[in-house]
């Protein structure tokens, strides 16, 4: 009898889950001391606003789902690509901000958002070839490409000059091989929104590179700063763009897993390429968002009232006010760009104030430990010593995490401080 | 400016996409001459009835899901392995025919079977390591193996044997470097369903061999002839196993893309080997199913009655007996084994008796622009010269496709015959 088994663990699956924002967070809450700490938890390091009251959503988006099972018609399997009433849907609300119109070929439905990232990737992945990432990024990103064939490369976003892309650092990193850049905006983890002159940059310099860009329009329409919501799809004429979106953080049902990617290409650089065919047959040999919930998307983005969007920016703005206001109170930090969209700030650690803390990573341990509060370490986002604040919580909340916070770096402050 | 863009298609996908059932349909079905053939499409081609009303899932799988959305509490994210209840109520379900109890942490949910196909695929693939297919197999598995470093080795399912596996070949394809045998129960494409006895030494055979079963169990309990279905978690104590479930078949909602993937491993290998770990890494990087279904899945597996299983498989039962009493008036064509479970009967085609149909494609390209009836080819299943039926369907249908088919085959026989 044998006694080896021919089968492994696999180090590559594990070196890739460990960028994820779930690993990381799940390991920092795993340090929070439930027993002894008597404070509730205040969760500030994902964007999943769903649990708390003010930010439920719409009974629109829930009567939807119902009608769609009662009908009966979505209970069968859907065509890998989706069905062709969600996708005009979908195709009809982007190009309500383009200057020209998607078709429901435009339109690919994925398994949320990250499944788009996925899609997108394994479409591009090729020996040799490289991406540009931005630095700091989303982390399913850097979690996707490491199982990949793809070598990352990565811009930086400069605090400086409100996260802008460092152009000439675009620049100088792409070469013949490179075959996209990708693009947050509303920024994750940033919390900035590009300008339209600013985004014409880019889309000038893709078309100089010979690259596509990678559009993550996650937070689309989620601004509250003085700069408009402006999609990448609007500068398709100049790079062909690849727009990823969803429904989880706008109509806040991340749980759905619903996302799409949408072409915003008017040249149709990306069908003679054959980069559209690419992602058909990507679809086709990878999960579905259930048909079900296809089947009440054009429900959904057809009947979701303005009102519902603009108190949730609304409550987003305040939050974000809110923390940058109070963040300003606590010396040993510093936010050095106010958030004008999604769910984020980017803070950084005045590591030399404080006593006893290594990094980003011990901050956010023993946050968690002594003051039940979680926020998400800027290292595993690619900017060390930084941490990502979520605001997307009820504003009490908020204001007793900061508050918590502040305590927590004046106890760990220098003496001298 | 560059002329050349820097990205391109992805033949890999395409050669990977072109295996699956989805695509080969849908090249069958575009040969349906809609606007010539007056006849209605008859659809057995596929394992999915849910649009026939006799086939509709119970009130309570719906009112479940409505439930599950109402409580607005499935509205977040969910864990990479899943939420707890609807993993717990799953391991209870399994372990109701099962020597031993799973626990929550056995069970991985997925979004749908083929994505738990998908999930396992990843954690197994390695360079150099090679995996036990049947032949014929279900599609899927080509086509995700086709885009890793598994190398495939197909085994034989034995028809004059009642579509038993060929043990022999089994030992004689497997070396140092094979990781897992797949075994699909009951079967598809062939609808047959494996004894106690040979199940028995298919896990000893993968014993000595020192390899995993992964066991498509997809079809579970949907059976209607002389033998039970038993799961070959049965045999974890002789071999590891994987298997791979859904809630598409018995509770006939295939686009709810709901599944999972449950160790049934007493022994503890899975865990030992990392198998485990590898999974819950995999899972974290790739598509969730929608905590909303997940939500609901403990009141669908708990409320579902007996009544609602047994008329399915009465329906089912009475539609293979139609189709192999239908089939044997054809001369033209052999089903040498009566099905007895899931929704397909292998049928054989006598090439020779034909004037002009080349091969099985050729059979399936023309029975549908001639007739409207649509099957799947054999040789997309690894079995040329085959096709496979699915009965899923109402009895009216089924007889009218039958008859068509029939005549077919008689207008296209050699006048010889």
């Amino acid at each position: 009898m044998k006694k080896e088994w021919g089968f492994k663990e696999n180090h590559e699956l594990h070196a890739a889950a460990a960028y994820t924002i779930r690993n990381i967070l799940q390991a920092i809450k795993g340090n929070v001391d439930e027993a002894k700490n008597l404070k509730e938890l205040i969760h500030l390091g994902h964007g999943d606003p769903s649990a708390y009251p003010c930010f439920q959503t719409c009974t629109i988006v829930e009567d939807a789902l119902v009608e769609s099972i009662r009908s009966a018609k979505f209970n069968c399997y859907p065509p890998g690509v989706g069905i062709e009433p969600a996708r005009r849907s979908i195709a009809e609300h982007l190009s309500k901000d383009l200057p020209y119109k998607l078709t429901p070929d435009d339109v690919f439905l994925t398994a949320g958002a990250n499944h788009g990232i996925e899609v997108i990737l394994t479409v591009l992945a090729r020996p040799g070839a490289n991406i540009l990432f931005p630095r700091p990024n989303y982390p399913i990103y850097e979690a996707r490409a490491s199982f990949s064939t793809l070598e990352v490369r990565h811009y930086d976003l400069l605090p400086e000059k409100g996260w802008d892309v460092d152009l000439d650092g675009v620049k100088a990193l792409a070469n013949s091989n490179t075959v996209a850049i990708v693009l947050i905006n509303p920024g994750n983890p940033c919390g900035n929104v590009f300008t339209f002159d600013h985004m014409k940059k880019v889309a000038e310099t893709a078309r100089e590179l010979g690259i596509m860009v990678i559009a993550d329009e996650v937070y689309a329409h989620q601004v509250f700063g003085e700069k408009p919501f402006i999609p990448m799809g609007v500068f398709g004429h100049i790079a062909p763009v690849v727009t990823i979106g969803s429904l989880s953080k706008r109509w806040i049902i991340p749980g759905w897993r619903f996302g799409w990617i949408a072409i915003t290409d008017p040249l149709g650089i990306l069908q003679q390429t054959g980069i559209a065919g690419s992602l058909t047959s990507c679809l086709t040999i990878t999960a579905d968002p259930p048909t079900v919930i296809q089947g009440a998307v054009s429900r959904i983005i057809e009947n979701t009232p303005d009102s519902f969007f603009m108190n949730i920016n609304k409550l987003l703005g305040e939050a974000s006010d809110l923390l940058y206001k109070k963040l300003k109170e606590i010396p040993h930090v510093d936010c050095p760009h106010k958030p004008e969209g999604s769910m984020f700030a980017m803070v950084k650690l005045n590591l030399s104030d404080f006593d006893d803390i290594v990094d980003d990573t011990d901050f956010c341990m023993k946050l968690a430990k002594e003051e039940s509060v979680i926020v998400f370490p800027g290292n595993a986002a690619g900017l060390k010593n930084w941490i990502r604040v979520s605001y997307s919580t009820e504003p009490k909340l908020l204001e007793d995490a900061i508050q918590r916070m502040k305590e927590f770096c004046y106890k760990h402050a220098k003496r001298s401080q």
